[in-house]
């Protein structure tokens, strides 16, 4: 990686607190120059202006998602235990409190404009449209069909997204429970599968 | 319902609009007066603050989620239909247009400070623990404890609330179908239960 990109994560990450404290509206380019150590002329140098700095900021969580969940899963040939590692990978990177903020921003995009907007909309699409056919395909090798697919990757996008807004990792449910019952229960959603022998209560966990 | 508060009702529904547009830190009071009709001193007899502005505003979006789903509901005595019937309620909820601003706001609640915000938290709290009692409910009266009602109901909330970020009621999915993909999808995770003879594509609808 080269020194221009990681100061522009670096960048991005001070600024993803900023934008996440004040709200993108409240902040202003200096607020977020003097946070990162510039002054608002060389902030504008790297990053071109604020609406620039959100999209950079969101195209970090994009590549983040990437890097921690899609590149990781693609070698894994069995499309049952791919779909599986992708739900920990991501629920891993939704709950690790380094990337809170960056994760926050890239939910409440509203404040994007324009074809900036459009851009990361479609790198979004692009991973719902990659969950979705892993979940056909899983679908296909179990002769199971109970739900579209569609469907399925936006509730699995939902319960996943949502853990931003209450889960604690210093709460009383730790993160390989968390992934456990998330996993099976969205297993069970999707393919109606009893695993009746598994009780939550035997985990002593919560 | 006395006037005041129809009045207080419509200032929320309009500055709600005006907030999702422009941003809780973006919009200023007087944005939010002309909009309403009022002068901007006329606006703050009504409510007081811009940050008591927006607690009115979520508060109304709980006191609609209070009228159309939960009360709705408590007088159905079997807890699996009364769970099946708030599920539907809370989906026709988030999914229908005319609440969509109040929706979104409610959902991004960073903007409200102090003790409004906690206030708000309170009332939050008290939807979850009903829907993770009643989900407690169920599981005990199928003798099924599959996974933490606390998990299950975030599940449910996560998939039903994120909604606003995808669905789109004049798109190919229509509410009928969705609502009924999901009750089963939720029942199913929960319960593990097959219903093997369904198949989503049999209905046609997708």
């Amino acid at each position: 990686m080269g020194t221009d990109k990681q100061k522009l994560r670096e960048i991005c990450r001070i600024a993803a607190r900023v934008f996440f404290e004040k709200g993108y509206d409240g902040a202003s380019m200096q607020d977020i120059a003097g946070a990162v150590g510039l002054t608002k002329a060389g902030l504008y140098h790297h990053v071109g202006s604020k609406n620039r700095l959100l999209f950079e900021i969101m195209s970090y969580g994009m590549d983040i998602l990437h890097e921690t969940v899609i590149d990781r899963v693609k070698s894994v040939a069995d499309p049952r235990e791919r779909l599986r590692q992708t739900i920990i990978g991501h629920i891993d990177l939704i709950v690790r409190a380094r990337d809170l903020e960056i994760t926050v921003i890239l939910h409440e995009n509203r404040s994007l404009k324009g074809a900036l907007r459009r851009k990361i909309n479609v790198r979004k699409r692009e991973y719902i449209q990659m969950l979705e056919d892993l979940i056909a395909q899983v679908q296909r090798e179990e002769g199971n069909a109970m739900i579209s697919p569609r469907l399925a990757a936006f509730a699995l996008l939902g319960i996943v997204n949502w853990l931003y807004q209450w889960y604690r990792p210093d709460g009383r449910i730790k993160e390989p429970e968390l992934a456990r019952s998330y996993v099976d229960f969205f297993f069970r959603g999707l393919l109606g599968e009893g695993q009746k022998s598994r009780h939550w209560r035997a985990s002593g966990q919560l």
